[in-house]
């Protein structure tokens, strides 16, 4: 699985690199994978979350405007998957002290780019959280912006940048997106 | 059209037991039969609704919380296309009392089995609410569990379970979802 | 490019004209579209906007209670390319005052009517607005009416009615649906 130099272009618009036809194949196996990852989280059972990830993974959280401005770090910040592990354990634990529950609601996905074995895509996302007796109320929402590493028909995250586009987040956000 | 023994799982994460490549033949018979399902609901033609399933189906909508404890009724519970009917005749009638305009906002079906002529699949939803001279206002949101049976290319549900997060429901919920 | 009589309807349900099979394989082009058309407008590149759509096309955001009562004007209208144009040019000037980011999400599309080389279809959407330095908030939903003409793999707007379902709207919306 050898990795590219190209780098996610987490701000502004450039067209697809990929055509109408070509992204009509792979869009399919984006759409799975992400319907799976949203599966796990929405259910709760985040220890299954990080076999979504490559060993060599980033997965970030950050605001838009920290997406624009360059700055590296955001509101989670991770680097490989013994990171993400350790990160699931934590939440699992607090969890039980706020209960929640979490639906994510996505848009299609965005082929943006195709490399050898690897695939950029985008997706917008919404999510909202019901807290226990209380009512559902819209917690995030933002764009995904992966690149993925096929193995077969199968795909991981070698990188998942998170952006959400308020910079006004209750503090009490932990859970993954 | 013979019927399978598995029940739907409300709760908890399963892994689908369809692969990649399936789930991707079987995602767009689902998706249309869902567009289709909510067209009708969005246009008010709720007189329309009980066409989407069997004659002895079951819907059923409920909290995740009655779900989760395996509670067998809920907000809305029907049984066969006929009960289907009287109440899409009652509400037909009550809404005209207070009008209303529903847009559904469904993800990508998640495609959990296949037996026979059945498919078992999952769609996270969110349902917006617009009173007569009122904003637009998140009303609910969840996942439906369904059971398709196939009937060539077009679907009919024999089992619709519509799980709601919030337990916290304003009581003027009779629309179907 | 010929043109087809047949208008689209803003209102009410009709059963679609294609069947499930030819549904599934047009949907990926519109879908196509859509996410590249949403890309556009999330990412403030509004003077990419127009390149969507046909130089004789139409525009249009408007109530749907204006809709069904066949009200000719709304929000928003516009006639041709340059006049899309004009507005683009118009709203990134005011878009300085008061920066907003948008974010849409999309269902999947409804196929309706395939014509020689038209497409009409719909869409239900949620538009997602974020102020800087405020929460995230439901800001419009509603349906697309659309009418699109293909060229090759692609296509064009040959026509979009932008339908909201809320009448109550904050009088700062004039950026693109």
């Amino acid at each position: 699985m050898g990795t590219s130099m190209m780098t996610l272009q987490l701000s502004g618009y450039a067209p697809s690199r990929v055509d109408a036809r070509r992204a009509a194949e792979l869009r399919p196996l984006v759409e799975h994978f992400n319907i799976e990852y949203c599966a796990v989280l929405d259910s709760g059972h985040i220890e299954e979350w990080p076999r979504f990830f490559t060993e060599d993974c980033v997965y970030r959280i950050t605001a838009r405007e920290n997406a624009e401005l360059d700055m590296p770090v955001g509101l989670v910040y991770a680097e490989g998957r013994p990171m993400l592990h350790d990160r699931a354990v934590a939440i699992s634990r607090t969890q039980m002290f706020a209960p929640r529950t979490m639906t994510h609601i996505l848009s299609s996905p965005r082929i943006v780019a195709e490399e050898g074995q690897e695939i950029w895509a985008q997706c917008n996302y919404v999510l909202l959280q019901t807290l226990v007796e209380g009512p559902t109320t819209l917690h995030l929402a933002g764009t995904y912006h992966d690149r993925f590493v096929r193995d077969g028909d199968e795909l991981l995250l070698r990188e998942r940048q998170v952006i959400h586009e308020s910079s006004v987040i209750a503090n009490d956000l932990v859970y993954p997106v």
